[in-house]
């Protein structure tokens, strides 16, 4: 169990690309972490992993637990070390973000945050589950669901990555949210912090996974597939 | 002990925006494979690693081994698992190349290869140490020794990137060589196989270690150095 690392199984721009079939179990994701963030099979909700946990968040709105045999096709995890930052009272999305961008000088390396306690406001959304023939994650994205809840307790679970990875992972933030009752989370859009606890993980190393048990992803050609970035912000943010 | 992991120090656009300082120690490095390639403290020369010996090539042209306090501030190592594929006979590098990259699916993945026999010609570069204030890898490459023997035996090693990761790696083929008798070897510029055998390694898993010890990593705004794929191809190719 290394603290330090951060474990990803796929890339972001093979999602871009359309592939969305499962491609690891549940149990073995869990074996490189017991935090993180992901995706569901054929894109079907948006995953959260908390103390070991893993939450998916359909686009109906349902908060499922996925069991060890369950595939994803893409995942970001690490094992929690969380050190308290600071405490974050009435403040918006950008606010906080750019708060917790300057707080050290981690702008080169992966880190991940986390903002436990109550918010006036979360703005999620969640993807369909996708049938073949797959289409693009951008064009998957654009018939997400979208929900918001008001006064609500949970946890926020972010990653920040340097931008030289962007096309691997997600450039800059990317989050998801877990009501504590777990009746409502997501893909976060936008929030607002009522008052909430920040704490912090960096990570000195990233290790990313391929799919290679997947023929999609040893037979996907990038060339047919352009401008991952802007795809990417398209999707993602 | 990790066959199928492929792991780096550093990163080559952190090498491109003048990151030339050793930020790893050799003990440490070897921790991590039997065999690599890199580059030394100051970018004095380039690194080759065979069965757990790390070689270097000065600009002047002689082959050093390198002791376990050194430090590198770039390196790719593996643990030596390579598969036989195929022998080689009298072709030149553009072929050889073009056959190692359509032996397998790998596109996608990272891999490793080794070429062992006799060359009919090879022709290397190695560069100067430098010294501060450093400039950038493209202007200290144009400085760069370069050297050419014919008839001689040793070991070509080198590594695919996938072009995603081209940035953090070099994206396409990176190889240095070495001769049996440890008299000559570089980065490599141009080749031509007299009767070689080729063999493989694929990975799986690609490990980033950042060198988060680096104030001068920590502080690198990325946005100071453009076009970081163009200096890349006119330092690494």
């Amino acid at each position: 169990m290394n603290q330090n690392l951060l474990y990803q199984h796929s890339t972001l721009a093979d999602l871009t690309a359309g592939l969305f079939t499962g491609t690891m179990s549940v149990a073995e994701l869990l074996k490189h972490g017991d935090t993180g963030i992901g995706t569901g099979d054929g894109l079907d909700g948006e995953l959260i992993i908390l103390q070991g946990t893993l939450y998916q968040v359909t686009a109906s709105g349902d908060v499922n637990v996925l069991q060890p045999n369950d595939q994803v096709p893409f995942a970001t995890v690490n094992f929690a070390d969380y050190q308290p930052e600071m405490r974050i009272q009435r403040q918006g999305r950008d606010a906080t973000l750019q708060q917790i961008a300057s707080a050290h000088p981690w702008q080169n390396l992966f880190y991940s945050f986390q903002l436990t306690g109550q918010f006036s406001r979360v703005q999620t959304r969640s993807v369909h589950k996708q049938t073949k023939p797959y289409q693009t994650l951008e064009q998957a994205a654009k018939e997400q669901a979208v929900f918001e809840k008001q006064a609500v307790s949970g946890t926020m679970l972010g990653y920040y990555a340097p931008q030289l990875y962007n096309g691997v992972a997600v450039g800059g933030f990317h989050y998801h949210f877990l009501a504590a009752d777990h009746d409502f989370g997501g893909h976060v859009l936008d929030f607002e912090v009522a008052d909430a606890e920040l704490s912090l993980e960096p990570f000195t190393d990233f290790q990313e996974h391929f799919p290679v048990t997947s023929q999609a992803f040893l037979n996907l050609d990038f060339n047919e597939h352009d401008d991952i970035a802007s795809q990417i912000k398209n999707a993602e943010q």
